[in-house]
């Protein structure tokens, strides 16, 4: 198969030709880059030397030529070629938010500050977090039109985090989930920046856009969709001195009877109940995860760390009481280029294909 | 006058012989260390090479010939040398946690694992925060007998976060409040360990002892002296690729009448009614701090970052409110080596001895 | 077939078995370690959970069941294995210095210190760069009997570098050959230890062992090897911080009838002179490696780094002029752990086994 | 007295405040931009806050109104402010290239691509290398009309390891010397590029302008008037993964009867000729800089390491044989800001005005 990349030169577009151009169903790339049309790939990423050396084309020439296209745009800057793709019966994975929010056109709009010039594409598109959509993926792709609206980098590290607790039940209904999150600096993209200026964020750790991150709403409809119910979400995302990576530690109330102590009693450490209480959560997770290929819930004691997930597609899940044994502690880790953006695109690719979900993702993850 | 170290070749000892050195009325340096005894400061740390030469001499030494004693040592380590000197009225400042909990040894036995060998000397004792007990420690030393409990890193950088909205009364009274706090990897001091070798956690974050730290209780107890109430607090250490600093980024659920927005509504982005209340907040907070030397409240839309109070013994504060405009997120940062921990202990000799708190702490921090 | 790994759980143990595990001729794992023998790897090693469950067995039980075994354990402690292996025909790839020196054990007893139990081993010994000794490697092979002596880390780097040069006569005979060379710390293996504790090599760049380090008679070797006549060089190896990775800067003194300028003229800018002898030399290493699967010669003006090989077998090659016209600069980047250990140690079992050498060894290189 | 700074918002700039704030014989600050004219510096650079609180203010009313001007403005930009100063009897001390090389107009229009608008301001210039030039700056000084060249941050660390070694004819002066250099990423200055952005740098080691950096012409001019004969320098910098530091290995071919053993011999670990010669050479450099205030040669076994010199204006040096005996390998480090910039023009100001050649630099250096 020919596989499309649109926008293939920036971040997210380089780390998927990474991934397709070692997968085993794609035979050949189609790559895309208004910047650089006419170059070849390796000449902007020498670390492609030999390996890809795809000359680039133009976006159009990509959306028509290829069996599955990928796009990795701005927001707003994808419709024509998903239209296109839809037309013609290719997939379409686009990696921006523009098909994150299923037909709540006033939702995208309150955050994205504009609206949508091809609203009706809405009805070929699904949220593609396979862990919460992958029969919804099948559907529409049986139905020869889909178009994936690749989840964000931070929702996917905390919904995988909080939808064993949200979807069994155990969170506490009228109170908060908080989600922080910090993330490396490739989350920032390829251009260059003052906040991404070297000097400037290495040895450094701060938040950033708190209370008003993009990703807020699209991490309140995941936690949502997976309960059943409204989920109030507060979520900070902070910007950490690392390469790639999403740590986010989620905290999640909970009800009564899942809860190890009564609340309100001093501040002590954690006894016995609350480890009773905390291996009753972790096999719940266990099991609620036993048959996802890229998701690892770590034994007891063993916290999720971004390094272990590194260049992998994997989300790794700890999760923990705090001290009062009222609020589970999730943490998740992972590579915020995989499985936060490209891996999940390549996944997604393979479930709509029917393939193999590992299929070009099976990489070890190392230790450093 | 004469400033005793002991402990002098841990990390946060070499922090206080590095301030010690620089301060302007320190005459002279009394080093001691039980591993390195005989040996001169700068073969064990050669970047003293030149500037601190003193030989290093056993503790009782130190406690006995010095004008005022810091002690840097395990827990329990370091009350025999707090009873010598108190007994002649040299101060005491100690950076273990043995004199941080009141006369409340059942907690300090809960969370350390063991009890006090003379509970008597915490009649002497002051946590030594002086944004707050400046009052409390001018007492203790006016009366002669002066032991400073110095508190631990992670507690400095919460506390400083959270007190001008506990004092003031915006925080919800049944609610929890969360800390997620980051740590540079000094924070574990000098022994060699996997945790801390470079490999395993250059490019990584992961949480560590969720529900379990010791600094848990410390952080309650102080939220609780400041709100004058009890406050319940969930409190999450992680260690980030970097050497020095803290991140605190915490989350105080506001009272209804300080709330933005009714909670409850959908995740929009902040309106200006958020802004609105950030501003008063914002402004409560600078009033509050106005005249303490080293914390700054940050200009709105500038968040707290650990990289730009790196080598000074300020602690920046940022506050906005959550999407929801229910919760208060304050971010603080400080260099957990000095205000976090050396820098500290020196303001509050500063304190004690009446000079100008800021003496030899005036550096001014660099942006890289 | 079964590849056995003695030594698993070190560095160099452990990334043989991240590329083991996804090496697709072989089929099994047989994974020794002393010090957690009877443990999984994946409770050893948390990146591995999922991926790799093997067991860790003694290292007899390895060197007995494997097809083909590696070794990666201290100098001297491999013999045994080896000579297990050999016995019974299974290919022995061993990691260490012990099967570097040919014959020579006067020269490996002066640079470690001790001589060898089993010297009749080294009849079957051949040093695994496959860029220098391809066919002695298929020659060994095909004889049976085969332990492979894999490169050290900075000799592979630096040998790559500078082999083209000497192999063609560039290099001024009388004239000494000086490497400059900086690790990652991953070079330092599993072990914590001061030097590789995260607050003292994080931010800091030092040079180590200058003058005595291990790897300078087998870069020397190399050197002579290629060139065909003794060559003198001056090697030292620097701590870089960062995970993986080694630089080599190479300074090659070029024949009169190479220099593009005479040697004593005042210090100018290169002229044109300068960029054609350049160019030539590019052409030069170009046509040496054509056929190389692993090594890149970069693009004129592209110089090597070590962060665009990172996690793959490349060595990238930039040639340039120095200032005078009269020094080739050669800087090669390897990943330390791959190309420099784990990954040549496939790519000669891949040289043994007569597989596409490249096997195993796919892995396209991120930017990031 | 009142400095000024004008180009205070760029990095060496923004440093020189850094240093002149916490300047005890500093009253006043006379802050220039271009850029942020009429800006807090604190609103530019929010480490400042509450330490370094003037309004920037146009380059020529800071030339106009301070007691000694500090430039640091790129190549050029600085004459007209250097008439103003010199008319008024004001030292100006230039952080760029362009009173650097004397009345060499010529060597700076070849590197620096145009020639002078001002050349008779050289009269008054002179290079501020006070370890080889303190007299001379004396003589300018009294002299009442001074402009001082600011070294570059390479010459720096290179000239300070190679002077004794050159001064006391210890240096084969047929041979060539070579100077491997590695900087920090603050280096770059403050505006964002790909080449400074922290994915592309990170955990990342690499040359560049190999054979064409501009510090070439400047250290072959130090080395030549310290060994009062010319001297043939190699110079090659590379950017390394760290914000501060540079790190200087320096590779002096030893005259014969400086060798510790006959060149041309195998390759052997050093024996105890070499350490003989090591100790000699050694001690050689300690007596040479025995009076100078910011260099410190360290104990034998003791690397330069460039994380036991940042923050502060020493240059650590190391000195030993290369393996073969006939290399004297001296590694310098120094913070590339600090003594590499604006610490050494800080020691500039203090050398013209006869203060403490400290006054201003008594930072002692941290280990972490």
């Amino acid at each position: 198969m020919i596989a499309g990349v649109i926008g293939a030169t920036g971040y997210a577009g380089a780390e998927l030709v990474r991934l397709l151009a070692a997968h085993p169903k794609v035979t050949e790339l189609a790559l895309a880059s208004v910047s650089f049309e006419g170059a070849r790939i390796e000449d902007v990423y020498p670390n492609f030397m030999g390996k890809v050396t795809a000359r680039l084309v133009k976006p159009e020439e990509a959306a028509a030529q290829a069996d599955a296209v990928f796009a990795a745009l701005p927001a707003g800057a994808g419709e024509a070629y998903a239209e296109a793709c839809v037309g013609r019966g290719a997939p379409f994975i686009d990696l921006s938010a523009d098909f994150r929010f299923g037909t709540d056109e006033a939702l995208y709009q309150a955050w994205y500050g504009k609206g949508w010039a091809k609203p009706a594409l809405r009805e070929a598109a699904v949220y593609g977090l396979p862990e919460l959509n992958r029969a919804r993926i099948w559907e529409q792709a049986a139905a020869g039109r889909v178009i994936i609206g690749n989840p964000g980098c931070y929702p996917t590290g905390a919904s995988l985090g909080a939808f064993p607790a949200l979807a069994r039940g155990l969170v506490d209904e009228g109170a908060r989930v908080i989600v922080d999150s910090a993330s490396g600096v490739t989350g920032g993209g390829r251009e260059p920046a003052r906040a991404f200026h070297y000097p400037e964020c290495a040895d450094s750790l701060a938040p950033y856009k708190v209370g008003c991150h993009r990703h807020s709403p699209e991490i309140a409809r995941n936690f949502a969709a997976m309960a059943g119910r409204p989920v109030q979400v507060t979520f900070t995302p902070h910007l950490a001195p690392m390469n790639r990576g999403i740590l986010s530690t989620i905290y999640l109330p909970l009800k009564r009877e899942w809860q190890a102590r009564p609340a309100g009693s001093a501040c002590l450490p954690p006894g016995p109940e609350a480890a009773a209480r905390a291996e009753a959560i972790h096999h719940l997770y266990k099991e609620f995860y036993a048959k996802e290929p890229f998701v690892r819930v770590l034994p007891a004691g063993v916290p999720a760390a971004t390094g272990r997930v590194r260049m992998s597609n994997f989300c790794d899940i700890s999760v923990t009481l705090d001290q009062s044994g009222t609020i589970l502690i999730a943490a998740s880790a992972i590579d915020n280029m995989v499985k936060g953006a490209a891996g999940q695109a390549v996944q997604n690719l393979n479930v709509i294909m029917g393939w193999d979900e590992t299929s070009g993702l099976e990489a070890v993850p190392a230790l450093f």
